[in-house]
């Protein structure tokens, strides 16, 4: 079964992070799955939503958005229109649910981080590598705000990454690049902490309905990718 | 293991389909699960969008809405905000999606069905509910099509009802009523076919992660719940 | 002079107003004037608009809205368009000012109600009924307010209803539905109060101007008209 | 019953009808009731909206605004609020159907005119000023087309004019300033044609419900108005 | 080199400054450039944006509007479009920065004037207007606040003027109408103060890039057209 | 006279232009002037713009926007507060009209050419960088053009760069990062041809109003940097 990039179904694509890619954020990523880039940068501050206010707890939010030009083709820019899509929306809430789920509120104190992830080139797996990356920016953020003691622990409990999985011409793959992922019968997102839990399971057919072998045999595939990407995040932190 | 409405963990609330609801749409179906109720209503249109245009394919969309005063609290209005909220998109996109898993286009032909889910009372569960009445609505909107031969074939190849499941308190529980969706670790929203195949599996953590164990435990709950609801749909439209 | 649905030009269509029609507003409605049925909710709320503060009186507010497919063909919704039509915004401001020709300010103290009118069908005449039965939601609204003591005084100082006339096919006609009003000549709108003032009157030529004369015979028609709603509504609430 | 401004109670305000006051439009013309000063520009198109295509017949429609500094205290531009208010869309369509109601629209042929109503200072009465003089620029505007054998017809059945009536402090009153039209009990704007017929009548009780004979009397004061401006109107046009 | 309008090229078209020209406003003054007519309204606000506050310091602001028929073909509005174009937004921005070019932010105190810019009827150059124009309002609304000692000293410096230059058919002009500046190959706007320093200087090649002398020409002509206009609004004034 | 970085007053900062920096575009470049990073992309379409369509004339856009954490502290993005700024507008429209100097129209054909210019990470002169590297994106996407036969000509004349010039500490400056463009008293931004003519000049006040000596000065650090900018291009494109 071969790939169109002559990798073996169960194969991430070359995962590359770069920490402080821009110099202002407090924490910053450049992500990169094959083709795939997104910047991702943590900008701390000291103080939380109107409805968090006096409950000495933080909050973590995340903001995804596309380039014009990260795709093929071009696409008008959501500051034109005057809206933000669907997509966009479901992105950014997945992004920062899936964070948030490594993160002590109490530990943060009334401390907020945002997340933008912006993808500069797209092919295939921008949200999944968005959450990869943001969680090392998200990281360096914290040590930032730990250096200047602005927390009253650690705020990170464990750590968070996620891939794409997706059963093309009857295979179950791993981390699909555009193509795949336009032919993927059905297509899942599968977020997970370092500690091996899920956080995120978003599975769907695109084409044919599937069956609980198949259901199976992508969390399998997707709880291996995740543990490779958690490994990839250890090392850009130099644990 | 009692529940608050002293429902056993793997039992449904009370469903109840009514068909033909208000007068003017080719399909509608007030859908209540226990006190969620949602009107869904089926348009017909004899055209397509213009990127399906000269396709001789049809397409099914969803929109879904909630009345100010459904929920406990008042909430704004999304018109008078002047934009639409990432939960409303991120739900009607998911019903769309959903229910084009049962569609087949071409026996569709050129025409469009869409499908307006607005919720007029809340109790947990609306985007469950929403889709399985929306699909009642639809097979009366296909039926109403098919006696007037406006498509070229039969357009429905399956059924398709979702349920909500979830972990509360540490137990796997079936069709989560509000309390109880607040109150869930994790929370997961499934939609299947009528001959039992996955359309959409849609796991969160809430609060903690979860293991394969408990993703599993929820699953079996889901399709169990599903089965029944197709029985329910099947039963309101008298096969 | 036969209408089309056999009434006499001074008979209202079937009234019913449904008390309780939800449960989490304060207040709420189902009123149905032949085919349009309207469901009205009221909501309290212990805090008044900002240039209300400190003065020691309270607001009440409506917001009126249709459901995609109330109406015969689909309309989009406000909330995708992102922005509110001419229309909606007239109507919810007549409402608006309707019922608060009923409302004692100073005794329902800082408090506001805000009355949403969503109708899910429409036959004619929503903006009338959905003041008539927006009365009933705001009378048990301001009942459960007395109930827990949140009002100084008694707020309500009388009651309010309203109705469409028009002259059809040179008939002056009571409580036109969708097809009369479309061919009416002259539509109005006639709110009033329980003790029998006049609180709006908005008479309009759709085709040609009309006289003094006719005017008064709409006039007399929409007073008999209000009587008798007022008589629905004291029914309703069980005076 | 003396007034502030020492008018009799059933006296317009000093009506002044300037033609021709911006060179660019088709039919402009500056309005003054008193202290109000609208400028009315009308435009001709030779399309008509697409709901309207290949019947052969026109359109008129209307936009009234306020600049910002038109009133006592600055309002927000509704252009930099990134909507319309409610009042706006209002106005804009009385003044809309108010003219329509003198247009022969076979006669226009398949041409459209816009009147663009604009506040240039406000001092009560803007929307009947706007009618009124709104008629003039359309009458211009008609006579620019049929110089230019534009229509098919004549497309001016008669003419429009429009006038403000209210009750203050027990006193029925022709054409209220700002301050009557604030302390009003009664507020009611007529729209009349030249030959003596209603167009329009919108009495709202802003303190008190009105009984019949205050609106007799106010419309008898209303009519009086409406044949004064329509005098005003003919002279300006040099009738 | 003869202009349409006869003028010469170093002429500027006939200067009509009206002040006082609406009521309400503290300061308003209509300001023509031959047919340009922009009518400037200065509104004080004893409050500043919140950035500035305990600032001791005040602000100037403007925003600048076209009616729809100011020109020669009807353009939608803003309010209707729902969103402001860049070009108003440019011209707004640059009538505030030239405006506080002459104005001491402390001697205003927290106080705000907002300068509002309506263009009545366009020929060119109105941008240059709008803020020779404003200048003399806000004199005026400065003089309505001294005279209420509402400032701790004199906020205005110096006073400011404006005048559009360009090169049409290869002659250097001052204070193009619309068809010059149409047909001007550059165009350059030019903001002095009355003491004859440059405040903005934008310069743009319309058709072909331009070199250093015709620069160096342009900027002659628009400074003695600045000082002229320094030399009206000093006569409007009465200084 | 020291800078803060060591530079001369007429020392650009490192200039470094990135080819091919993403591989969908047509032509796309990485500019940074120090630590100004501009991701620069050109998009080619095979249609133009409505009104220009049947004109067998071509058309050159651009739009500009910062991610939100390019700066010191974080911007708010367009696309959730649902409309671009004016200062986004102004830029983009200055990008757009500098790049179509060196564009004929006619030899480009009915093709257009969008260039998106996002700034990554913001440190002064922002629009001067993204004009001198989208002139480098233009001149690979007309050579990707010309490869495909696309262009009945060769539509680029000339080349154009831009560079930033102000007056610091009484010192006229050029290429201003972003400590300087704070301090400013005159800020200039200047865009020129590669054969030396004068697109744009836009000269500002910031602190005191400037006179023509300080204006003269700026232009000439502006020519000479804009020549040296020039040559960088030249070198990046291999001529």
């Amino acid at each position: 079964m071969s790939r169109q990039d002559g990798r073996a179904p169960d194969q991430l694509r070359p995962v590359k992070i770069t920490r402080g890619w821009i110099s202002h954020a407090e924490g910053s990523v450049l992500v990169e799955f094959g083709g795939t880039r997104v910047l991702c940068a943590a900008s701390v501050q000291d103080s939380v939503p109107r409805w968090r206010r006096g409950s000495g707890q933080g909050w973590v939010t995340a903001e995804y958005a596309m380039l014009p030009r990260a795709t093929n083709t071009r696409n008008d820019r959501e500051s034109v229109k005057g809206k933000i899509g669907g997509r966009t929306h479901e992105i950014s809430r997945l992004i920062g649910r899936s964070l948030r789920a490594c993160v002590d509120y109490k530990a943060l104190g009334e401390n907020s981080i945002v997340l933008d992830c912006d993808v500069l080139q797209a092919d295939g797996g921008t949200r999944t590598a968005a959450i990869t990356g943001a969680y090392v920016a998200l990281a360096d953020a914290v040590a930032w705000m730990r250096a200047r003691k602005m927390c009253p622990g650690d705020p990170l409990v464990d750590s968070v990454a996620a891939v794409s999985v997706g059963v093309v011409k009857s295979t179950p793959m791993l981390d699909l690049c555009y193509v795949e992922d336009v032919a993927a019968e059905t297509d899942m997102n599968v977020v997970m902490t370092g500690s091996g839990a899920f956080v995120e399971v978003q599975g769907t057919a695109e084409g044919a309905p599937f069956d609980r072998r198949a259901l199976d045999e992508l969390l399998d595939l997707a709880v291996a990718g995740c543990e490779e990407l958690t490994l990839h995040q250890q090392e850009a932190l130099g644990r």
